[in-house]
């Protein structure tokens, strides 16, 4: 209940600093009999892994994953899954200048009046690091998902700071390193890329995630409503500032008529809702936006301050991303997966017996 | 854990449907010593109750809140706090004509999925009507915060379909029944729901919240953060599509230089974090945007099906809001208190003892 | 989380103060579907009802349950369940007397320095009062566990003060005051009662709860065990002081020879165990042994403080249980009921695709 | 929510079998600021550690602990706190001739049926061995209550098998390898053990557990009582059957005079309660009796089946321990630490505003 944890009936527990000894998480909840290797695992783990290209932190971390439990004769056991990382690339000489003082946008001032130190190590608990554990979490999720019912989940760079992707190409994702869908804005990237690492500065980006053949029912009323825990789950990664769903923030403008999908048994004629009605999913993709802001770690100087209240100026020299957003889509996936499977458990064991005449509406006519 | 909870040291279960006797909801976790009468709660419930102009609901809901516990000699016990309101308005004929078919748009399909029958009673469960206790639960939490911290939590309504309130005049939202601070749009938007009222249609909504006099350091890393928390808060409002916090998707297309908040002394020099840093409040004012899609309950007819998987027309007359958004301020400003009020519980259960040197930053300078 | 909530898929949180105007519950996690009427209810409230017989206190409360929210046309819809009882019998001058003293063995001491105030009426919220709504919602378990899964609970006075029941006849249970299943101990137990009336003091008892059919694999491994669950629900009675599984204490001084359940395809040949084994649930009786400490409501003085530190003599005038274990027997089979369907539910959830070549082992040879 | 996790506020989630490369928890919520090492912890797991004499398993375990993460130069930052022991002795081969069968009294049938398949390494999940992680995580408990509030949490074995520990010399504990507090009953356990094992039996055993200088109100009320909580943590410990606060079962047979303990403002003249009223922590000595029943892995053969259902007799070789209750002492003093200091941290999170004008009443006058 202080913050480590996510999900209920599947969650993750993680712990871990960016300059400790190692990183892990405790995977409880999944079902026993599902197939796992570590390598099913460390496949997610190596699309989100930085020093993939120029365009990320040259930080080297092989991020190899093991198995500490949970899994006997290659199958879950249905008892704790334990996850572990070692932390191979530790060098604390790097943020050895930021000590003493708070780095503008970044979690250093709040952590420190919450616990009251500051841990001067590239953030400690507050670095991004701590999202290779839920990646790693998320893929077990997603191979269960994608065994028992089917449900894929993809994910791709939507825009990179001024340039969107408009096309949606799911072959094209894999092919460069930013999760673009977009061949033709692949280019574009690489230039606004380069220029902005030139420049010293970064970059916002907004990440789309969409899970396929959701079964109807999954989510629940009121307060964890499916849209709300993905929500929570999203807002949850680092640098996150903003989540839709479906038509999300255009349904501002939009009128009622043009909003509502209408449905015929040949399926759903539109999908503004993005999948989800009064919090329960629909059978429609269910289809999700996240903003990431610039991170606050650059080379061009901020005025802050330091320990003792005087004013200084903070450069953040070390190896960053210039945009956080590019690493971020497997880790969207995780979320996601995480979410439809807790959910997914719930609603079984709540609803297993539930039984309706009318078949599924197909998600798309 | 069926998603009828929010909260975890404060917590909210509310229970009840559109049409049934009454709803109602438990208050767990305030702290003993409060002062609190019906009427406190009374003040919200009225701001959110319909009927109030002629650009809501018609239906006539009285919406008098009883506490039956928690409350002894006007101040609150420490112990569960239960507040009542009966349904004095539940004309269920007007549903008599869709009770076998599923408005597009609405969650009858997914609940009929889920639970595997029908509750034609306008949406049961899923109705709207349970926010009002939402909005009962949080004068609460309102007044808690206030007196213990001097926290101020107000709300108003940002955007009506393609109008954008500009100006931002705190003193102006009460005298329209818009929740509008813009006074130069009041006169718009009444025209603007005339016109959508005869047409038969509804329209979306854009509600801003805001927390102001928020301590340094509630919130919890990784998982729950305090963004993270607010946005499972309030995508959990019904017809909520998306949820920024500070710049939200704006900070997309920015460079780092123009997103990070700079910080003297003095106080931080912008506020694109919208008050919140790695999870966890910086003290300055905490922004969040929600976004309403249009109510699908409309005059106009849409495709469907019924029961039997006919294709069908659906229309809905009863008495709905052309725009859900237009009555959802107290209801975001109670979420966004009841989120507040819990993480601050859990951070002084954990944190109590933390001291430090340096001075609370200003919110701004 | 503050302690008024009881399960995780099937869960009950409850309100209400002895002296107030109402006291209730919000049963959250039924699966829809289960018929349910006031009625089913009402039956388990009257076993527990005051007033039955002159060996329990002679309040007089009519304890009736209206159900305000999750039934639809007669049936469980799956959302919450409102469960709600007015207090009738509201006289609060028989507690004038005690108002600014603490009754010794109650809990107005420790209320007073956790809450920072004296609620003088009986107890307020922790009179045993509010055991009527574990009743309540326990009964709604009962009924899920033995439509669903034929499961069937039952309870019984095992010991009441030095009179220990030998004999168990389940058909004697509902023929005497004392929920005794032992006929021959009926006279000894109301000569017993009435001397003690007589004297103006008060006896401890002990309660014996058996679950029967229950299938094997209920409960999860380490700290949520079935029989761990089991002890948290039993020891949050009222005056309840101890709790068995199977042997119980009596384990102490046996030898593994003698303990353990010898197995075989015809059935278990002992239950030394209680229906659990590493908690999980084995398809043997789940056998609970529950002690009820006198109460301390008496006519008999007893030196006390007051809210000055004055030394005072605490007399309990009103009217009040001689034994509450009397009165304990439908409560404790609520809340084994309620531990059982929670386990069910979370069972399923997680486990819902696991078969096994071996047929279940039957509960006895 | 899957059974791994216990605690709120500060929680413990464990994993690992008994077989496995290693075992590990992660302790949630612990206050930043609090000294810790690894060896501060490793005290209390050498003196649960197997092999320590010849009365106990003869397995080797190092059991040596790491902390992965959580401190930073040398205290706690109020973060995930990761605790790690490798296991060193895997021998699995002891196992090999039971692994189609289910041993009588053990989990093995149980884990069989909820899960799906049989993990013969010595029980796999449901072995002992977790109770490592419990001793671990307690310590962190007892240190942080030990410092901020005084708190002592010290235990015994009262019994051992027909053997009762009479006198209490808190010194004499550590003296002998039983834990027992009565010198005179030392060298009648050593020959009772040796007669024991020569035999090939086992034994049960009572443990009885201490906590002094723990302040009135802590403890929430109803269903999170303290001894509600303190239940669940002892009965969730393997090989549990019984748990008894203050006077446990003897309660039944005492009179109310007898069993309430007076108030005067130099102390509480007895302690019949345990030091738990209403739920809530009254400031005497929180006292609590555990039963451990024999364990089931004997040399004595006994009947069974397995995985065909065919009929076999069971014997279990390996390296185990003839009574438990041995080495149960600091596991329970790890879990009476732990729920002691969960509720010490949702108590101040709910109640850090309350004051009273009365002193608080000493633990005994």
């Amino acid at each position: 209940m202080s913050g480590n944890t996510f999900g209920k009936l599947f969650s993750v527990t993680s712990f871990g600093e960016s300059h400790g000894p190692a990183i892990g998480c405790i995977v409880d909840g999944c079902p026993p009999g599902l197939a796992l290797t570590a390598s099913d695992i460390q496949i997610d783990l190596d699309r989100r892994k930085p020093g993939q290209s120029r365009h990320t932190t040259q930080r080297r971390e092989a991020d190899e994953v093991q198995i500490l439990s949970g899994v006997f004769e290659g199958k879950t056991t249905g008892t704790t899954i334990a996850l572990l990382i070692h932390n191979t690339d530790q060098r604390s000489k790097d943020y050895g200048d930021i000590m003493d003082r708070f780095r503008p946008g970044h979690a250093d001032y709040t952590y420190y009046k919450k616990y009251g130190f500051r841990d001067y190590r590239g953030g400690g608990r507050s670095s991004a690091r701590e999202t290779a554990m839920r990646v790693a979490a998320g893929s077990i999720a997603k191979k269960w998902l994608l065994e028992r019912y089917g449900v894929v989940i993809r994910g791709y760079l939507s825009q990179l700071g001024p340039i969107v992707a408009e096309a949606l190409d799911w072959d094209e994702i894999a092919n460069n390193p930013f999760f673009c869908p977009d061949a033709s804005k692949v280019q574009p990237m690489e230039d606004y890329m380069d220029a902005l690492r030139k420049e010293g500065n970064s970059v916002g980006a907004k990440i789309t995630t969409v899970a396929s053949n959701v079964p109807p029912g999954w989510g629940e009323p009121i307060f964890d409503r499916l849209d709300a825990d993905i929500a929570h789950a999203m807002m949850s990664i680092n640098a996150a500032k903003g989540v839709e769903i479906g038509a999300g923030f255009a349904c501002v403008a939009q009128k009622g008529t043009e909003h509502r999908d209408e449905i015929t048994m040949q399926g759903f004629l539109s999908n503004h809702s993005g999948g989800v009605l009064g919090g329960i999913s629909s059978g429609q993709e269910i289809i999700v936006h996240t903003a990431f802001k610039p991170t606050s770690s650059m080379r061009l100087p901020g005025r802050s301050v330091n320990l003792d209240g005087e004013a200084v100026e903070v450069i953040t020299k070390g190896r960053h991303d210039p945009c956080v957003g590019i690493r971020a889509t497997p880790i969207c996936e995780a979320m996601l997966a995480i979410t439809l499977m807790d959910h997914a458990l719930r609603h079984r064991g709540q609803n297993a017996d539930v039984t309706t005449d009318l078949p599924d509406i197909p998600a798309s006519a």
